[in-house]
């Protein structure tokens, strides 16, 4: 065994402490320290070292990769560049939108500091992206359908809350099993995202609310729920604590495309998620090591997950990947 | 539009003949010939040329990559080390057990030559090599579970047919449903390849054979039957023709992980298959695309699909894929 890969984590949030308990798992990888802006934080491992953020570029010389774990709206378009300057990155951006503009800042930083940053890493962007392009690669004449779910909305959720005589409540996106059977079916139909998905809410009242009219508020919300096949479920505050506490999420990549004189070919890819912010970490830990690897090849720049061989996330070496795996 | 990629294919049975059509169906490659043993053979766009195999060294500067579509029992472990020391090529390799040999002898003629050689392409070796891997690297306390069919096997088609009293028959490979659905609920059951996968037989009969006595036979054949749960079914010559001459199959990989605290995470990679070979067909046409760009890049020797980014699969730019897919 050669020496581990040295891994830090900047912010300790859901994020960064599913980092933390995926480096734990990885044989070949070790956690310097934990970054958070709130200084000292309570480790799952005591023996982690936690550190201001400010403290950081103290770190260079010990540290081989930074996993970003900061929110994409404001976080990381200020942190990644910041810290490509100075280290290997991974982060999770994922304002599919920006994306460009914030791959060309950081490529900027990192081209210019000789560092390896691999952006918006995860399973979508991330997993989800490389399965819609392979599929698409192979099958050109074919339509990619991605369905998301059955997953807990933060937005969603949010906008629930936000209903007078909602004390509380969480809002769940699931994916049209119907919808779903068309498209593996092979029919190629077209559906908009309201077609694809359903929405339903676990709703724990305020006293004295009026039921039909949060749920009457909640399905004719614009934007959020008026499109949608809505179902809304009234509570207790101890059922919502019960059952409705985790993160799970996941969601289908499902690619219809026809070969020859008009066989059928269809290719699925699905995750079913206990946790989300615990697999998005595993995500990012895999990629980091990628970045290191890639750095030690003296490929630098940023990086996407179409950039990267799949063997580049995996521990063990390419000979032993061809042996025990291909 | 840069120009096409200029592609040739060696070996003109299913394989070749899907590889035909699957060219036909990216924008930007075209067809230079076909190469076979026998000479001229009949194509399904007329206007493309064919020619005999021992003319292909004559078209070294004529064609960017040789997709090479003969058997891995005799075929490539002799042409693909030829054909690497003069063009890049890519080729379905897939006696698991012999990989590691087979990329050695390919890659010492590559990396002398200077060509690029993508070798073991397809769906299996191929897209589950890659599933398995980037789902232990992720989920690394996790198991992976390999499912195939439903499909025809070829193998075990074969030794249906040489029972006494069968005229003609097919075998099919079925996952078993059971055992899947223990591996999605999370539980990391052990199975074995019987467990995993029943068989089911359709047979026409010679005239006057004993149909009680070939289900038998059958049934208990060791290796190919006996450990499985097997169902026979007999059925007319003009059903046969009518309703098992297509080549269907697929499969699953599915990986099953831990996280965190104890929260299962599912990955599951499937593929429905109207016909194996132009799928598999379709994925050398993709990868042929990775081998004329990793040329272009000067990366020489042999590769396999661990050591590729999916982005080099697919026609678009870098920059377009981060825009629109990721």
């Amino acid at each position: 065994m050669t020496d581990k890969i040295k891994v830090g984590i900047i912010g300790y949030g859901n994020l960064g402490r599913g980092a933390e308990r995926a480096i734990s798992q990885q044989p070949d990888m070790e956690l310097v320290a934990v970054f958070s802006r709130r200084g000292t934080v309570q480790t799952f491992d005591q023996h982690v070292k936690s550190v201001h953020i400010d403290e950081a570029k103290n770190f260079q010389d010990k540290i081989d990769v930074m996993i970003l774990c900061g929110g994409s709206a404001t976080d990381l378009p200020e942190q990644t560049p910041q810290f490509a300057a100075m280290f290997n990155t991974v982060d999770s951006f994922d304002t599919h939108a920006n994306i460009p503009e914030y791959y060309e800042s950081v490529d900027q930083v990192a081209q210019a500091s000789g560092k390896t940053s691999v952006i918006s890493v995860g399973w979508d962007p991330g997993l989800f992206s490389i399965n819609r392009v392979m599929s698409e690669a192979v099958l050109i004449d074919g339509n990619t359908y991605t369905f998301w779910g059955k997953g807990l909305s933060q937005g969603h959720s949010d906008a629930v809350r936000r209903v007078e005589g909602v004390k509380a409540g969480v809002q769940y996106t699931i994916p049209s099993e119907e919808a779903m059977d068309r498209v593996r079916a092979g029919e190629n139909p077209e559906l908009s995202t309201s077609e694809k998905h359903k929405r339903e809410c676990f709703i724990v009242l305020e006293e004295g609310a009026n039921a039909e009219q949060v749920a009457e508020t909640i399905k004719t919300m614009p934007n959020y729920f008026a499109d949608y096949d809505t179902a809304v479920h009234f509570i207790t505050e101890e059922e919502l604590d019960r059952d409705h506490t985790a993160m799970p999420h996941g969601g289908f990549v499902i690619h219809s495309g026809k070969t020859g004189a008009g066989n059928d070919q269809i290719v699925e890819f699905s995750l079913k998620l206990d946790s989300n912010p615990e697999f998005t970490a595993s995500v990012l830990v895999a990629y980091a090591r990628a970045a290191y690897r890639l750095h030690q090849e003296g490929q630098k720049g940023a990086k996407t997950v179409y950039d990267i061989g799949p063997g580049y996330i995996h521990p063990a070496s390419p000979a032993e990947l061809r042996k025990n795996f291909l």
